[in-house]
């Protein structure tokens, strides 16, 4: 997470198209980029060791910035990767990119989202669980 | 335009929520901020006096940035604002909000995106189209 | 209800078409035309004067059957208009037709769903509710 | 395709099922189900040894039927499996069943459609291509 080296990749998932996140326009809909990386988020989530929802904690998405660099036909082979781009106190910046499945030559999407983990009751930032602090440990 | 007073809104359009919009939260998935967005473009570029697509030219979404101010709820009244931040000679940034439909008391969300017009046949950049241009003149 | 007279139509609703409904071949995807169907079901429930959801009960799709008339383009002026077909013990067959809103001169699709209520502890079926019959009652 | 054996099933798809196929009750929406058949319906097209699609002819979806038997979780493994049903002069009656991937213990959901093939200039149903009846016929 230096500003010199990239950060590395945490969690990678192969995404299954369908037809149907085209669009008029033949090519996979905008919005269904969201989809793609709130799919990989969760599959990020559910392979940590803890939970990353409580009783009285849960993460709420805050922000999304996206750049679309390509358009993604269908069929293709596509993958999301994660990383970590910044770990704040009460909440994480998950960097995000979209790219072809076979040896990531094409870059589809790029762009990061902040996540905040709140206490369910009061709907107020908490600070973040150990868990997402030990996901976002790379792995040696 | 300028940086002490607010934008005028150049468009406005109300949101005919669907139940379907919301996921298992119980409140309208994030993909769907995208959706309503979307919508509310292409029907500022439909109310335009001349065409947005041409068989030359057509406009791509190049990024999206938003920020999740609250969830939505279903059933509500909900409506999209649209702005011009920025004209470029090739993109346009356009800001949006999503707002409660009665009076904008509530803020659901804000940011914008940047569109480029591109020639159809090269994918290069061209410049922006007169009626582009009109379309971001604040009425007088 | 007989077979001689075409069932009162109980229930109307304009569809507010988005563009994100079509798909790559530019019409209005098959599956976009469940939700349609879907939202004028959830309004004319919540239109009713009584609860169609309670602690105990709740109605469950049981099976769809729809005849695709004729595409549906975008934009256009499109409504849904449900009636009962036949009410069972525990169940009801609820009519549906998707029509262009401007008298009803173009049928898009056509057919019916199975409805049953059920008791949300054992999943089995229970008399229908009196709200249910009610709103079935054609106004006089 | 005799009324005493079930029909062979002509092509199976594992479903990689979206968090986002979820609605508020927290199970996979009903039209999401029809979303799953349609991508089935297009590999299985795909995989055929001519074209499905045409200069001139092209299918069109005519009608579903869909029995919702048991409620889609997420996370599942859940398999789509086609098989013909009938086949007209100029239509082909699908069946379709919704299963759990590991040994089809559970059925999600079964029916079937009806497609026909049509003149693309017309509109006219037209005989169906030789293709679509070499992919029917179960392989020995």
């Amino acid at each position: 997470m230096s500003d010199t080296a990239p950060a590395p990749v945490l969690f990678r998932m192969p995404v299954a198209l369908r037809w149907r996140d085209l669009d008029a326009f033949n090519h996979v809909n905008n919005s269904n980029f969201l989809t793609y990386l709130e799919e990989a988020r969760i599959r990020w989530f559910a392979s940590w060791r803890g939970e990353w929802v409580t009783e009285t904690t849960a993460p709420l998405l805050a922000s999304v910035q996206l750049n679309y660099r390509r358009p993604i036909p269908y069929p293709a082979d596509v993958a999301v990767e994660l990383f970590a781009e910044r770990l704040g106190n009460t909440s994480i910046t998950i960097g995000h990119r979209i790219v072809s499945g076979d040896g990531a030559a094409a870059l589809y999407a790029d762009g990061h989202v902040v996540m905040v983990w709140i206490d369910r009751a009061s709907g107020r930032p908490v600070p973040l669980p150990d868990v997402v602090r030990e996901a976002c440990q790379p792995q040696g």
